[in-house]
């Protein structure tokens, strides 16, 4: 953000024109970490607030090589023939590893690159999950400022991230292919109770039959928990996102499932539970850096990690004593 | 806490000499929410921190009516045969409101009331979770130091409480019962990961048809978890706990699981780690209460609230400002 620096003004208008090169640059402003920018940033996000909350906010998670970007392609280019303007968005904490997210390679969504009603923004790489989650928050309300329809969010599923994008969308899809026997590929434990929609990708390489099992499979699985009152049954789909067919039933789900969120209140509540439940860990995350920022703090807790492992302090004395060092008034 | 009060050294020395009613004080003394008391129960905990670590800690989680205090009452007793000392403690925020826990009604546990090797503490009424579970740990802590073998914990399932229990016990067992159908009763959201065995309970009032089907159901579900490499494979038993049939196999899993874990030094590793989660969580714990007993703070957090769900301010600047007014040196 060095010259040409836009205003808050500047970054608003723009936005809310639906200027995608200013989109852009806000989102690169939200995921600074400078002092500077984090404060227009919280000016720009606080001016852009009452110009939210028209989108519907779609999470896909799935294990790599199940065909996500193809998917997203796909049921991206399937959105914009209804008429729907979508923004693409990644929280992909790995990609300070491996130098550049799966979006980062945007050839590889070639129905969409390019196209005036997409914007497709990587994850920031650099950052841990805690701040690639709090930047895609934001930018996801810039996104919708900016008229955008469908803000799909994918995470490529490393740590807690489904967690994070579940907190953050209105619906959570899972992406899956099958695999050589009956087995479920790529769920990872504590995802099964998150998901709303699964969806069995390449489903034209796979015979009916093997398809049948593991759809069953999956019913199975997912009749262990309890029937869900404010949201509709979790439904198990198939389509093969590169031949573009499946996609008619997913948009039907889709719209059932707003309906009936919008219907009963729950669209809202949740929004609301989301937004409060982000305030308070962004709190808990300002208070955790605080400590990790402040070299005398850093090693007091430290210290106090190796007396506990040690079973020279009790975990909730060594708490006492750090809680006492951050001298809250 | 009023007159008579021990000295710690008096309640140190009571504990090691396993003085049921000297552990029972100073399990009333962690429970308090004093600041005298406090300061003493810390004194207490760092003091028997020496001697503890070498129980192993049972949790047990099941719907009600699954009959948790039967099968602790007749397992107990199969411990007890084998010449162990067993504890029973309870996380049961419940308790507050029906003015009375299950295990409160000690009765219920016929067999192992009244025995020299035994020690059972119902749930402490009045608590939050939050308290309930810290109170737990600590009383975990002072039953090992007063060489119980076996601490079970109950919990009755109520909110978040399996996680509480999963995150200071060495085992999850999780009873349940056959239904009418083939469903699998009493499973929550989120539990089926935590679990590392599962029992069938009342096996004698079911037909043997309906059992295997239950059990295989249980092991469907279970196979779509990632398969664990630090632990054992999650079992399926069952048992008949008012006929004390069954309990050998439950009693081969915990040594086969045991033998496992300490071999592959995950018993300490997985210690370790909960002692350091517990300081976190009771730091983030501590700051949580600091806000809710400083009137401004409080206040302050309730506009925010109300700001950030009408729209008027973003998650992120909330916390900040909160952050902010916490004014951290």
């Amino acid at each position: 953000m060095a010259k040409n620096r836009l205003t808050t003004e500047e970054f608003k208008n723009g936005i809310l024109a639906g200027e995608k090169s200013v989109l852009s640059r806000a989102i690169t402003l939200v995921e600074s970490k400078s002092v500077v920018d984090r404060k227009q940033a919280n000016e720009l996000v606080n001016s852009i607030l009452p110009f939210i909350g028209k989108s519907f906010r779609l999470g896909i998670t799935g294990a790599p090589g199940v065909g996500k970007s193809t998917f997203i392609d796909g049921f991206g280019d399937f959105l914009l023939k209804k008429g729907k303007k979508v923004a693409v968005l990644a929280i992909d904490p790995s990609s300070k590893i491996s130098g550049g997210s799966i979006l980062g390679d945007k050839t590889r969504m070639e129905k969409l690159v390019g196209q005036p009603n997409v914007f497709i923004r990587p994850s920031p790489a650099g950052l841990e999950l805690g701040g690639v989650a709090q930047s895609t928050l934001e930018s996801i309300l810039l996104c919708e400022a900016a008229s955008y329809d469908f803000v799909v969010v994918e995470t490529v599923g490393v740590g807690q991230s489904e967690t994070a994008v579940k907190e953050m969308t209105d619906m959570l899809l899972f992406l899956t292919i099958a695999g050589a026997g009956d087995d479920l590929q790529g769920i990872k434990r504590g995802i099964m109770e998150m998901i709303d929609l699964v969806v069995i990708n390449k489903s034209d390489q796979i015979e009916k039959e093997i398809l049948g099992k593991v759809k069953s499979n999956f019913a199975q699985a997912l009749h262990l928990f309890p029937p869900r009152a404010a949201k509709p049954n979790v439904d198990i789909l198939s389509c093969s996102a590169l031949n573009s067919t499946g996609f008619d039933e997913i948009w039907q789900f889709i719209l059932d499932y707003q309906a009936k969120l919008s219907a009963n209140g729950f669209f809202e509540e949740n929004r609301k539970a989301q937004k409060i439940s982000w305030m308070n860990r962004s709190l808990i995350h300002l208070v955790e850096n605080h400590i990790q920022n402040n070299d005398n703090l850093k090693a007091n807790v430290q210290k106090f990690e190796t007396m506990v492992s040690d079973n020279q302090l009790s975990p909730l004395d060594a708490a006492f004593q750090i809680f006492q060092l951050l001298n809250l008034v």
